[in-house]
């Protein structure tokens, strides 16, 4: 049966950007098995292997309401499926913006995702990060730690919670390991990313706003406007000044309850005074004041995600360089 | 300036499906720095995990021509950006099954890309193995061993090879790390993807060809259609009973020269006499004698990757029960 044709493209393609080759040596050769019925064969995974690169899919618009494309940057831990549903199914921000006739960009960050990531301690120095779903539902704002529990039926949210939290379990299925100190790895390749999409409006969540907040000081020939979504960083390190684009700062409920979040959002607190003695225009709003209360870590997971889309779109709309 | 709508999508979704809690325990709690300009915290990886979880990005036509979605798995070591675009930017499958108006399902498989993987070895038995560019050289038939080399100017590919070679640093960005022993956890996860979506045409690649005719064999009632693009396997240890849907494989050129392919290809050669005296019809397609020459094993990659995705499509449009 025939739906409405909410989304008209042109294309819809992936690249990878940023990789460079590097040379793995001094592993032993293994014998595995590494196709179904067949036999061990030896494994040399010594010699070459792309190491830096990131994942990014681009979504062409037919008819685009904007010029300038979307970027999605994804926060730690997750990949660009952040943008693509709710863990209960409801359409994600990314069917938003492409229904508004956005141009859209999501990528997942190097060493996340359809990225790939790199072996250890031979190309990456470090063993990965993996974050419980215990650490989650603290982090994200969920609930209190103790208010986990491994029966889902137990768990104990914040009052007034509108994360879907039914769903908990399947958003924690998008989880992926991270490494840490990788910072300025993964900055080098969104440079490589930007120089090649170009004049864009970046959208960044969590460690992606931080990293959103970074690209808007250091190229904002390429970042046109940038809205950061519960930033966990800011770039304190860099110095501000030129011309700057225009700063949206979003926040959900509960950052009192949990003391990183209060330490996070005083940093980058400082960093919109800074950005402002130094031009720019920064909005910083808090959901719950705008008539949206209850939201987790990720406004764009909760109910109430398509409000809060609603509220990004209609600021972008009206950023004149943007 | 507007472009043609090629693609006219009702939705774009995606989700993770197979994925069950497990505990992992015996960690030692580390400090790390976490977030960028942040201080270091306690991080606890003991807790819950969700393991085995797939990942699915469902496009869903405004207007399909056909009933039936085309369900894209890829192969080891890869991730659904292989079906998105070729190394060399031209459009991927993904684009021509839009196109021709085909609900499309792209999944990365478990334990790749955005389907996440798990820690070891409290989680997975094993360390993870990793294609080297010289091994994949060889194995994707781009070129004999020998050929490969570190300045990509000096590497030598077999001769009339429709690989886009000059790219082929730009394809190894796509690979990722993967683990042997998997098979059936793999397969648990399809198995819930596809009673998720129903019946389908099935189209795999390699490893994910020898998975496309394994779900076929044990689950006629979702896959109606299956094409197995070189597949590195076939199900030998499943009997063959009832029910069997059409069959098409398609291999490329290049099979002699390389001593595992012809392995590859004799398992699956010898299923396909099996699935015949089952009285499934099975075609079995040599690409160079349909007039398709110089195929590497990543036909959908290759130039004339057009070509050989029109010959799936008009293949799949001939089978009355697709």
């Amino acid at each position: 049966m025939p739906q409405p044709a909410m989304i008209q493209l042109a294309s819809i393609q992936s690249f990878h950007v940023g990789g460079r080759r590097q040379a793995l040596s001094g592993r032993a050769v293994e014998q595995r098995v590494l196709a179904q019925g067949g036999q061990p064969r030896a494994l040399d995974m010594n010699g070459d292997h792309m190491v830096g690169q990131l994942y990014a899919q681009f979504y062409t618009q037919a008819s685009p309401t904007r010029a300038l494309p979307v970027v999605l940057w994804h926060g730690g831990g997750m990949t660009g499926a952040n943008w693509e549903a709710t863990p209960d199914g409801r359409p994600g921000w990314l069917q938003h913006f492409l229904e508004a006739g956005l141009h859209v960009c999501v990528s997942d960050a190097m060493e996340r995702g359809r990225a790939s990531w790199a072996l250890w301690p031979e190309l990456y120095e470090q063993a990965p990060v993996m974050r419980s779903m215990q650490e989650g539902w603290d982090m994200f704002r969920v609930g209190p730690l103790a208010g986990y529990s491994s029966d889902a039926s137990q768990r104990r949210a914040h009052a007034g919670q509108r994360f879907p939290v039914e769903c908990f379990d399947q958003f924690a299925c998008q989880w992926v390991p991270r490494w840490t100190g990788h910072e300025n790895r993964i900055m080098q390749a969104y440079e490589a990313l930007l120089a090649r999409i170009g004049p864009c409006v970046l959208i960044g969540h969590s460690q992606g706003g931080g990293f959103a907040l970074r690209a808007a000081a250091l190229w904002p020939q390429w970042v046109k406007a940038v809205v950061a979504l519960e930033p966990s960083g800011a770039p304190v390190d860099v110095p501000l000044s030129g011309p700057l684009p225009p700063h949206l700062v979003l926040w959900g409920d509960h950052i009192e309850q949990h003391p990183a979040w209060v330490a996070y959002r005083r940093t980058v607190e400082g960093h919109a005074t800074r950005l402002r003695a130094a031009g720019a225009a920064v909005e910083v709003v808090d959901l719950a004041a705008r008539g949206l209360p209850g939201h987790s870590h990720f406004p764009m997971l909760d109910h109430g995600s398509d409000a809060v889309c609603a509220l990004v779109i209609d600021w972008i709309t009206r950023q004149a360089a943007a």
